[in-house]
């Protein structure tokens, strides 16, 4: 019996993570449940999944929810609870699904305290990549990709050898905006950037997809995740999500991983990796799938995807302004401050402001990310 | 250092084969080729890749070569001698790749030598599937396929573990005939059916493919190497033959292996396998791929792969009459003796008259190829 932490219960992957682990009762069980603010749905879970404890990020939220269920089950508030939580005995896999940055610090608890990490948290690895990597190795430690990319990457590295890559090929959906004019994307509604023609994601992430951002922040995981160079990490458009992600081998075969758009499939996975259970998930009807479709990206429609593989090539502490710049334009744009354009142009921005730290350690990295932050609002309110 | 015999080194995988060989001066050698009665070409590959000794299936072909050559290397010809060449000590593994019934004796014998078989004749597996899965794992050999959908599978399987597999799923370009009404099909002619869009073939295997006869026949081959029964392998039409084949796993996930139509990927594969080594064929470049269609074979269009499934089914010496059958009625179509879609009638023809035989050994085997060719050709000449 394995117990599971999740940080981020109440997201779109923790959601899909607990249905997930219900279907496992022998072998998983989700002792704890972490979420931002959302304790409605928290205390829906809690009757519905039974778990240890909970613990809520936003203190008015936890004092509500403490009143609420008056002591019956153990709830944690508070600065620094997470990585207390993280490190507990009676934890073996730790799904980190929470959003943007605030999901670095207890990650790197969970890796020094051995646990399995599940890591469906972006910022963890592309503002501290070599820092986690390294930190796992030493700890002996599995960080197992949720993302259905890198998922589809480690099931197709299964059984091969790393030095036999060629490259990697990511695939994008290119997300709502694929067919919209450069022109007409400088006056797309918050509404249709939130349009996702295949997944169900989060507001943040769905905005990254629809600018490519998403991709971008993968092409910097899987650098890390695999060990790969930037030139050997590729992009492609695919309009219908089947195929999730590709590897190139040095002989020219390459493998692929496929599926239906469902979270689900590389959530069990990577509880399971490297084995496989039952599931009764969706599965793709080939006779039925029609046409899959394949394109090169526009980098003049699509400037983050660009701007996150030169914050990667620039390294040190350039992912983390790329990122902190990113997660402040994304929000900026959801409440209507700018346009759908200038988040790659404020991100563009902060990062020509900035002079690249290398090899920074954590506080370093937090700092940036602080102060980017701050540059980033300043220069959205400037435009204002 | 491999030593390789390459049985069918004149034919389309034997010239591939040799090409490939060639390209690992340090690692493989081609020590013997054997070839029917292609003396022209065997004599090229003579100088060219400088073998140990040739053989000639066709022994008056094999006088000519003999004068020719005039003693400068050893050459076999006579009814028996693949089956002593295949045992010699300096062969480590055999290149199964001379068309139809012939393959068998020789890969048998090869088998219970101990050498490692790059399998591509369809035909050893498809009517002595089990015999010869249960001989190689009694001699622990490895048999490793060549088609380029069974490597797909194999290489899809790499890490994997077979329990894990809910189906695998052959790929079928649909050959030349796929958009060509069942009216138009009664009056195609040889020429157009030997036009396959994708692959360069031998004519066998071309006609093989446009009738989708081809397709069964890997479904029966599929069935023996991975031990999967009928139900678990599926067909689906993809028209641009990127995608080679495909595995569904039990938790929905399928991974696929992709490539250009070049049987030299499959064929290094083969030779590498589990490990790869460089080459320079040419690569898909998925951002200008384009397209990937799917679709549903259609059972009237195309009866040979339903009558290929049913002989799987049946079992026991069915899967024998449908090859003989097959090979006559292509024969026989080549030579204009009967139109395309005779082909499908004088098998299904044949096979109803024929009474299963479970569990057959080898010279039961034999008889019913031998039984069989003749019916099949007296049924074609009753049609005349």
């Amino acid at each position: 019996m394995k117990n599971i932490v999740i940080l981020g219960s109440t997201g779109s992957i923790g959601q899909s993570s607990l249905d997930v682990i219900s279907r496992f009762p022998e072998r998983y069980r989700a002792s704890y449940l972490v979420a931002h603010k959302n304790i409605d749905l928290l205390q829906q879970q809690i009757d519905m999944y039974n778990p240890k404890g909970v613990a809520v990020i936003d203190e008015c939220a936890g004092s509500v929810l403490r009143k609420l269920t008056n002591g019956s089950i153990e709830i944690l508030t508070g600065p620094d609870f997470m990585e207390e939580l993280v490190q507990r005995d009676d934890i073996d896999i730790v799904i980190s699904s929470l959003v943007g940055f605030a999901g670095l610090r207890p990650t790197i608890k969970a890796i020094e305290a051995g646990k399995t990490i599940a890591l469906a948290n972006k910022e963890t690895l592309v503002v501290a990549g070599e820092m986690i990597m390294d930190l796992a190795r030493k700890n002996n430690v599995s960080i197992v990709p949720v993302d259905s990319e890198h998922s589809a990457i480690l099931q197709c590295l299964v059984g091969e050898d790393l030095t036999s890559v060629a490259k990697v090929i990511l695939t994008a959906s290119g997300g709502p905006f694929l067919n919209t004019s450069i022109e007409t994307l400088k006056t797309v509604t918050v509404d249709e950037a939130l349009n996702h023609p295949n997944w169900r994601m989060g507001n943040k992430i769905t905005i990254d997809s629809a600018t490519l951002m998403n991709k971008g922040l993968e092409v910097i995981e899987a650098h890390h995740l695999f060990g790969l160079p930037p030139d050997k990490i590729e992009v492609v458009i695919h309009p219908q999500s089947i195929i999730h992600s590709m590897v190139e081998f040095i002989d020219g075969s390459v493998k692929a991983q496929l599926g239906v758009p469902d979270m689900k499939i590389p959530i069990q996975y990577a509880l399971t990796y490297p084995e496989r259970s039952n599931s009764n998930f969706e599965r793709v009807d080939f006779r039925k799938t029609g046409m899959m479709e394949f394109r090169e990206p526009d980098p003049e429609q699509f400037p983050c995807l660009r701007l996150a593989i030169e914050a990667l090539q620039k390294g040190g502490t350039m992912p983390t302004v790329l990122n902190a710049a990113n997660e402040i334009a994304v929000q900026a744009f959801l409440n209507n401050e700018i346009s759908f354009m200038q988040i790659s142009g404020c991100i563009e921005r902060v990062m020509s402001d900035h002079t690249t730290i290398m090899n920074p350690p954590l506080d370093v990295i937090e700092a940036t990310d602080r102060e980017t932050r701050k540059q980033t609002r300043s220069f959205i309110e400037s435009i204002d």
